[in-house]
């Protein structure tokens, strides 16, 4: 019954978010001078971002749409092998593969696959590594740029969450495309799963799925970067606060995951949240998935917060009711 | 060129690290009350211990001794397959494999070998997860056992620190019988290694090792705990302040690996850390060790706190200068 | 139209206060091993308690009773002179002054004054230094005693809440009486004032007042201390779930006075908060109450959480809907 | 022997402190960009600085001088008629009255009085309240402006540090003309005093005094603005650092106040400092000094640290040793 003991490691790590907005340039200025992450490049309507830690030359494609939501999903494999490894599975399964692309900016060509419920990923191994000018060259050599303290600066990108009308069917993809292994899920009294918590390495989860209550399709719930303290989090509420950002919720503790958290919608609509997860990891390599019931999750969340009722019904693109 | 850049996975992460003492009831008074580890079982001369949050049923093996310093350092693997082929791998080198142990309370049988410089490492599969029993239980289910906050309380294991008379040999040793990466080091002007740092797995590091000074065989200079936040470790320095804890350096911020940092000495004299590393974590498989050199390392620590000169020459077991 | 200009600084600071409780063991439990004040004494149906940093023998009593709720409220003059000056105020006023009584373990003579609405104040001199023995001896000499960890462990007393059918002639008593400031109030559209902010000193409030929509007289709504950094209250969140105790509502930043907060209910009922305040001081001898309307308040507090409905309710005594 | 029991109270708060810079672009930076304060004017070879929550004009005058070091200290009284009583009072001491000055942009009329070692201090009523325009208004109303998070961004001026040959002569000028308090100082074995904490308020100190060993006259040891939080000192210490500011000792706790700290060097020379005091005050209106010996300091600040040297020699402006 162990399925996710062994994880096939091929798949290293989440890669990069491409983001859609209808409000280009107030998407970027919030990324930016508000939410604190970097621009490498901007070029053919999306803006490359990243935040000071993350090493790759992007982890944010920021590109312009006619609405908003998420345009693809990139994760990084562990090696040119794996790679390969990784498209042969694919391959040989019944999800919809969708060939090799050449890549952009940010790193070499990349495999795609789509998800039964419309959102693309792409798999590749060449990266484009982030090599700072004389400005952005940190002080200590072991960071991947200058710390700035702009905006909320956060470290890291950390996951992203997405929405599927069946998240039983999107976990088989998961764990069949990726690799990926379940850390905590609901499992709801009808027998469904409501959301699933997916890891491809240490983190707890860099990828979430919540069931979908709306007629979109392929729709996205948020990204979110990592803080290196709670403190940094409280700081950036004050920071959303002066700059006339919707927090929509939070700052407060997941009892999923016990990630401390804070919500806000960026101009454009997506929502983007702030996440630190303290020296939580997962590290057992036979780790079982935790299953939250339905009445437990009742309980809100961990120190008894309400789930605000826009976190069941707001993804973007905006669908009709 | 890039020797580690593809680790095999085949071990998943640090397991416990065996502690001597031979002031076993004041160090386990300071490991328990002020430190802030849990008992899991009392047996055979030694305790069990482990964090809120480790998983298994210890982390620290605290045992009584004629001396102090490490009894042995054990790694769980990832699969039982994943296992024999270390075995297989140890066996085939000119290490000193010493062969199958039994385990003890914390899990099942154990492959040890012995570095050039006599610390015993294991490797296991087999492992007993802690169980909390009715008192123990957290509120949320994903935690490992109840967050008492008892004194300092760190959440998790995080790394130990060794004492080798060749950095280069013991990282060949790392490399060869665990499949560890290196992270970062420290190049002296000599050609030799004044430092190396280690990992297994996402984190910066698990294992570090620096030029052994004295004339020591085997010896250790330290186990740290991870804490949440930088925020505990502050709180911590009080509570060794009003336990009489010897403090011997800190709260700083490493340069190397960018660690916030607390080091205490155990009252039978084993030197204590907790440390804080943010949300820093190495996901990119293809990861280049950082390589400070000499000058580098004179600037001191990161905020340029001067290392103290005993951080240098102290060890454990104590040896004649 | 300065009223509050020119404080008269009689009246040194908040002193005690003294919670009644029918569940005695229950609350003393909460309060010592999970809030983390330590006893003083323990005499007549009360015990004396205190945070590890207040100067004086006690700042709660709490006390056996039939009930919850609050039983007197002590604040220290600065000088004989200034408590008879005060005694002489009240004596001319129109508030019912209800002469000395003799003090108790933590203080000596008091004279004691009721305000329009059934809550008793007193004002005293003579107070209890308290004298740590050698197991409470601080390590560094300028705090009042040890600082154990235990719990939460909040540095010192903070403010407290009442509750009031007429805050504006609240508003008078605490300026006729005491000599208060008024630093914050709320403004309702019908003229009448919400809720109101006081203080003695450069503390930005020592007690709030805000109005009572139940049939209740003389009510109390919180008391609560203050801890030196805000993660000490995601700490004390987590410590507080851990051992049972209902959370009402936070961690969150009080758009009034921008205090982080953390509200629960001690087993009794009566609620207890946790409060930082950062380094905000009321410094300016001529600071005007800052007046917040009905329609700012209906953005709920500063990072737009929605005041929860037991917070407009919830006192205690309790009282019949 | 409780002299300083009854503060006059007819000082409010310290009001601001003149900087002297020789480098005045670089220093001007280095306060708004780096440190995080505002400009509210600049005019006349001087820029008047001011932290985010400092409620007056200014509380930092940066003026370009031919050398470093303080230029004068201001201090607010409680009312015009306090600020008359304390006139009278310095008039009928021995201490160096120097008449009404017309005061600057940032307040009115001001009485002068020089401290026996050449810091000149003034006292004043009419202040100039700082008014924020549409860009700098907060969201919260109760905040004197807008938290921008620019650099270290400290929420208002804490203290200011003197040098003075004789420390007992420079607590008779402060217990005499400002009515301050002591609320801890150092008893050399010489009989001499080390160094002197002083207050007029409820914070635990605003100014302090410490022996001059070099040949200096009126010099400046630093001046020091307070932070909401300790991990906004830990924060700050990795902004300096990115700026190539020099750090000259911390973050640490201070054993005599226990104030979490950090200095650096701005670009002139003059050192500057961060502080936390978490919820520390000094309420007690008979609180005696906390008098420390020579041997208490020989233990190094609050968690060990040695004070490092440069801070016994290092004053402004620099002085031939």
């Amino acid at each position: 019954m162990n399925t996710p003991t062994n994880p096939s490691f091929d798949v290293a790590h989440l890669g990069h978010v491409e983001v859609y907005t209808d409000r280009f340039e107030e998407s970027l200025d919030f990324f930016t001078r508000v939410y604190g992450l970097k621009i490498s490049a901007q070029e053919g309507g999306s803006a490359y971002l990243r935040a000071w830690d993350d090493y790759e030359f992007h982890t944010l494609k920021l590109t312009e749409h006619h609405t908003t939501g998420v345009g693809h999903i990139g994760y990084r494999c562990a090696s040119p092998e794996a790679l390969e490894r990784r498209v042969a599975a694919i391959e040989a399964s019944d999800f919809e593969g969708l060939g090799w692309v050449e890549g952009d900016l940010g790193h070499g060509r990349a495999y795609r696959v789509a998800d039964p419920f419309g959102h693309v990923f792409e798999l590749y191994w060449e990266s484009r590594r982030y090599e700072p000018d004389e400005d952005d060259r940190p002080a200590l050599k072991n960071m991947a740029s200058k710390f700035t303290a702009q905006g909320a600066s956060p470290r890291r990108i950390d996951h992203l969450n997405l929405l599927a009308e069946d998240v039983a069917e999107f976990r088989r993809f998961m764990e069949t495309c990726l690799g990926s292994r379940v850390t905590e899920l609901i499992q709801l009294d009808s027998g469904r799963i409501g959301g699933c918590w997916f890891t491809v390495n240490n983190k707890s989860y860099d990828l979430a799925c919540t069931e979908e209550h709306g007629k979109g399709q392929g729709r996205f719930h948020h990204v979110t970067y990592a803080t290196d303290q709670r403190e940094d989090i409280l700081k950036a509420a004050d920071i959303f606060l002066e700059n006339g950002v919707h927090i929509e919720t939070g700052p407060h503790k997941h009892a999923i995951q016990g990630t401390f958290f804070l919500y806000v919608w960026e101009p454009a609509g997506n929502r983007v949240e702030l996440a630190n997860a303290g020296a939580r990891l997962i590290t057992a390599p036979d780790w079982e998935p935790v299953v939250w019931t339905e009445a437990e999750r009742k309980k809100g969340q961990a120190w008894g917060l309400k789930t605000i009722e826009t976190f069941h019904t707001h993804g973007t693109p905006p669908v009709e009711e």
